[in-house]
């Protein structure tokens, strides 16, 4: 709706608006007064004292919508440099995929419903998550992110470091609870000998590390290897089994069973988010950096 | 140095200085031109093109007693509002800390060298980490962060989300790779139907829940229940063990040990950080959401 | 569009879009490679490499549409806390109204087109105005804008003073070149004896001050006394009249006449925008000072 | 006391501490419970509820050390871009300094106590400052700033416009009341036709204008032109005259005869406030804006 001028951004805002052609509200009218467990629902109406329930408001994943477009344009800004991004599904419930190298990685993420560059895991995760559909539930899963061609020095320390901008807006997806970057929580079990990665020079007499225990990020900022985040995605909370809950109207103890079209796992949905909001953020600091000049954004885009 | 009259704030920002009266430079001078594994030199070298390698410069634990000393500020302005936060190591290498309830965790915490609720856990732990420190090696650990009395609805949603902010600062400090809200990667494995907290009015007619598995946060925002935080403490990188490095100057592989004061786990002083980083964010919330106003601070603290 | 819900407020951003019915961009066709003189279309050429010129794109003052929305809903946050705001035109070319005090300037702002509270000099400000239409030239003039009942320490020292913020929004109103606080430049050839504002216990024990030569601004806090601001507001550029100008295209000197409906004078449009963004500011600071709680802003509103 | 290692910035923040040698605190013990008229001593009283007298606290001019030093950096910055700043009086009372051409502006400001440009103009204001110390009063006056070679494009409209930032800014500095661009007031008496800066391509085909009524900004944003702005300075509302006050402390009113090293204008030392201030304005806009890469002003400094 603005921003955009023959074809290049002209340095005003980009506007669109995205309508929800599909959405019925009458799916939404039982949660009125009954807040939905595993929802943000009730910490609205605490807040706010008032709660859009129609489409889950704000607790809908098609906020993140949003976040997609934006994602999209800082893609476009960071392959100029010839950075890429892929998010992709590494475990759904207790299946977990196995190692694939990033070129087989890429092909095979869009070649199955899952978005798991494990073809064989693929086939199994899908299975648990039509299994759980029938049981009118939902399970969770872990979604992987790479970004590569990252140059060293990105970030900004104390207060703008990559690896906690990057935390802030992965926990902020909706669903999500628990943010990893490199070794992650693995790092906890492991001692310094065992995980630091040891610096060479490599046949060109560039700096590399032949481990990437540290997901590309030290003291904050990039070393130059590739930024690699994992996120913990909750089971949708929206399910159709009869749950405890309370009558906000009554003011009394209540059950809900909750109808319309829910995914019984998120997770394949949310690597497009995941790879999205990596983007934003990397953008950001290419251009904080200095490695971007953003007068000549339209010339490079 | 500025800030506090006569034992108030004053409203002009509070400054003071910790001046390193330890601190022995000569330490460090065999890092000048090679850059420590594990450690954000090379960064610092790449993005600023100098590296001030005294004390560790920027890398280096000691930034953090500024978090401490705003945690402080931050923790008297939460008591006030019946907010108290504590911080306990739960895990050190592969030896984790059985459930205590947070009476004898505040009980326990300060009863041991490494600050864990479990006093059994606690023994195991410390002598890991002296074995550790005996073979010149670190080791990593969690740290869990507890936070109660926080009332519902802090949180701004999109931008500003409780958990979002929570993961940025505690992601910043150094040596953490991984943050989890309540359940965190746990709820990847789980079904909506396992996890999702069930709400219902307890005997004051206020609405609970009786599990806690969002960690006290639900749509970006709190939900009355304690907050939980955990965080994955990597081991301390500097260790006097040999490991491989470029020499800068000569532009060759070279190795180097580590000589100098280094702590082989840092999760028992992470505490202290956790604790003042969760208390900041949560006293910042505070204020944006109107639970308290600044301009009544200095009466109140 | 989003954000009011059932007549209220809900938390969410509110937003909205305002289609510019009658715009003929033809009337721009002939500015596509000349750029306006006393118009920043040069710059943006320079800044972005491109340029939207269809109605004159973020240099029209059809761009603050949006201020004036935000300050509508600000006015009526304000409103709850007794709060008002009005903008009037003190000068018009040489032309200069004399004082009205507040009751009659609200009652006479509206009876005449050019928005001053003297009667006699809107008379002569419109006669003015026209002929300078008649002569495809336009005129600059003075809005003054009045805030009541602000209360005592709005204004964060030292970065977010109220006069500092006041002076950012007010200077960026297009066509806006100078902004004063109280005396303003007058107060350049005073003394401290002669307007410093004296204090004084009134009959309620309330402390004020008979002169308001501070415009209730001192040491970049409001002081309880109107808040008074003074725009200076240049010729609207577009005029008619034969001009020199360069044609990019050809890159070479040329001449232009803009065509198209232009204001001969912008200041009676000019005060709806300053009493908004004026309403915007002291708004904001309201919140941060904590007089009002923004989770109950759906409650008062 | 950090930020400078070897001579060079290193990327943290620059820290440094200025002791006041010559503060006689007894000079201030008479305001403890008598504000000052003319400063802010009572909003500091009545938004926090205290107020450090000493020294005048917030309320004084040498809290703008620090934008000097903070200037002073920023300065060098823009030297390496061949950016250069100065600001001279052009007003004591009703003593106005005539044009003079930037070289012999420069040559004169510092052969004179008054920082003014034209010298027989600062000999009658030095005059006219002594008669007023004499008296115990003080004058105001108005300081202007030039910036020379700063290229077209800084500026980031709706909501960072280089003039508003400049406004901001500069209405911050302890006792300014108006901020001009250009003509500021005078164009509100003028016609387009007659203030318009028209376009030309000059001998090196770059577009000039020959007049700068636009003090070298242009929809928010500089156009290659000088950047120009005057601001209104009050006279030091600390004088010796008696003075009408209340005691807060016995709630009756009551006079004020403040002692005490007072400046009978502060003009003279407001030229490097102002021209600091406008020069951190510039180079964080020359950042902003991409003419600057931060991971590469050490390299430049």
């Amino acid at each position: 709706m603005s921003g955009i001028f023959e074809g290049k951004t002209d340095g005003t805002p980009i506007a669109g608006i995205v309508y929800n052609t599909n959405q019925k509200s009458k799916d939404y009218s039982n949660i009125k007064n009954t807040p939905r467990p595993g929802h943000g629902d009730l910490c609205w109406m605490e807040k706010y004292g008032i709660y859009d329930y129609n489409g889950g408001g704000r607790g809908s994943g098609r906020t993140t919508i949003s976040h997609v477009i934006g994602g999209a344009i800082a893609k476009k800004l960071l392959k100029t440099q010839g950075i890429e991004i892929i998010s992709h599904v590494v475990q759904i419930g207790d299946i977990e995929a196995k190692y694939i190298d990033y070129e087989n990685l890429k092909g095979n993420i869009d070649k199955n419903n899952v978005k798991c560059g494990d073809l064989e895991a693929a086939k199994l995760m899908e299975e648990l998550i039509l299994s759980k559909k029938e049981e009118g539930d939902s399970i969770g899963g872990i979604v992987e992110t790479i970004a590569i061609g990252v140059p060293a020095g990105l970030g900004e320390p104390v207060f703008g470091k990559l690896d906690g901008d990057l935390a802030q807006i992965l926990m902020s997806i909706n669903a999500v609870k628990g943010v990893e970057i490199g070794l992650g929580f693995e790092s906890a079990k492991s001692t310094a000998s065992e995980i630091n990665d040891e610096f060479h020079y490599d046949e060109n007499n560039d700096i590399k590390t032949r481990t990437n225990n540290s997901g590309g990020i030290l003291g904050g900022m990039s070393n130059g290897m590739p930024i690699v985040s994992r996120i913990a995605v909750k089971p949708t909370p929206s399910i159709s089994k009869v749950q405890n809950t309370v009558d906000l109207k009554k003011g009394e103890n209540t059950t809900i069973e909750i109808s319309g079209r829910h995914d019984p796992c998120i997770c394949p949905r949310v690597t497009a988010v995941a790879e999205s909001v990596t983007a934003i953020v990397l953008a950001d600091h290419m251009i904080r950096g200095g490695f971007i000049h953003p007068t000549n954004l339209n010339k490079s885009l």
